[in-house]
């Protein structure tokens, strides 16, 4: 009832020249800032605009997705107040703040810059190596099951998802938020919360894969992607050269493989 | 037939379990960075995933509604190469690069921050003061004509569309990319090298309307927008802010008024 994710407004609804008061439920976006804490320091690495809730998660998942910690543990806390998430690390860890970089290429003077900003987008990222395997059928399914579970879509039109799915075609910490990339996030951060094993499961979304949630997946170890939408040309380059197996247009029982048909089991 | 928006790759395309070799059409994606060249500096603005082409647009556009130039005629030059666009400034102009950080509020070590980077996210903007009135005829013809003028979305399901349209229901400089905030740069930009008079027009928007769309449409001056999505609950808010009309969910004979009525002739 109280969702944070969802707001409420007085609206005129407009059928042909027919004006009608009505209440609209509206998806929530409101900014929140990520601050790190660490070795003394505090430094703001963020503000991003999401849909309030699982803040922590959101942020946790951002460290890790970004390539900023490697490591849950490394956490000594998350306080979340007032659309500002500070996260403290225990002592003696060292951010990668280079990797943090990579976002934010701006206010970085460069003198003659060479091609190093556009390099820089790039998080260097391993090979996957799982042997999970999917069967087609368990993909089918998979769009139905989402659309199912999605809560606040339904009421307000306005929301990406994002879910981790096994073999057998469950999911696992299903997050949506008004920014693709923070429901990937959210997601990311609950499951490695939780030590989850990236390795043995997919990454489904409920909408577009681009560039940056296929180097978002890479980093936390995902070796399969389905996205209801299309993927870009960025996704399916990185997807081959990080060997993430890469399916789009999951929808009615049809799918496009991108990359990886080996972990496709039809 | 050579357009660079467009990209296409090899796939395996899954019915039920029939799996056929084919060629694809997906969306290209890829990073341009933006750079300002002013008073014997260089300096890198941002880095931006967009669909290559009308890349001087973009650029242009991006400087425009993010702030940080507000004349066209501030512009020197625009030379795009691999991926860069150099904006160089005429000589004396000065640009409002603290305009430029609201975008990029990262490595920006903060000690004790207070809530500056929160407050950061707003661009100065006063209330808009056109007197413009659409009739609702008008604005139901529109998705219909944005759908037919739409030429990358058909083949690759993958990009946002944003268009000016002016009180009789012409479309003007659509434009589309993979990023819905490009698509809006790319159209202002175009519109602002023209001398067009953003009072006078609405803009409209194939998908959701978020905080930052509304924020560029504020900062060109624009008074109306209609998307075809959802708005969220802070693009509500804003447009209240600086009275500019918005309009959501425009789709078969109906839309929703989220706020202006009175620039809306029933």
């Amino acid at each position: 009832m109280s969702n944070p994710a969802i707001s409420y407004a007085h609206i005129t609804r407009v059928t042909d020249t027919l004006a009608t008061a009505t209440q609209d439920a509206l998806a929530a976006e409101e900014p929140l800032e990520i601050r790190l804490v660490h070795n003394n320091q505090q430094e703001s690495i963020t503000v991003t605009m999401r849909s309030p809730g699982q803040d922590a998660e959101l942020a946790a998942g951002f460290l890790f997705t970004e390539g900023i910690i490697t490591r849950y543990d490394a956490i000594q806390s998350i306080v979340y107040n007032d659309n500002i998430a500070t996260v403290t690390l225990q002592a003696g860890i060292r951010p990668s703040l280079q990797a943090a970089q990579r976002n934010f290429l701006a206010n970085s003077s460069c003198g003659v810059c060479g091609k190093t900003e556009l390099d820089a987008i790039y998080a260097p990222v391993n090979k996957n190596t799982s042997d999970i395997k999917i069967p087609a059928g368990i993909l089918h399914d998979l769009p139905a099951k989402l659309r199912m579970q999605q809560a606040v879509f339904d009421n307000t039109g306005g929301l990406h998802a994002a879910a981790l799915f096994n073999t057998g075609g469950k999911l696992f910490h299903l997050r949506e938020d008004i920014g693709r990339h923070n429901a990937v996030d959210k997601l990311i951060g609950a499951a490695w919360q939780q030590g989850l094993s990236f390795g043995e499961f997919g990454l489904l979304l409920s909408g577009r894969a681009g560039f940056e949630l296929i180097q978002k997946a890479a980093v936390a170890g995902i070796p399969l992607i389905a996205a209801v939408g299309a993927p870009s040309s960025m996704a399916v380059k990185v997807a081959k050269e990080w060997d993430i197996a890469l399916i789009g247009f999951l929808r009615e029982g049809r799918f496009n493989i991108y990359h990886g048909e080996e972990r496709i089991e039809l």
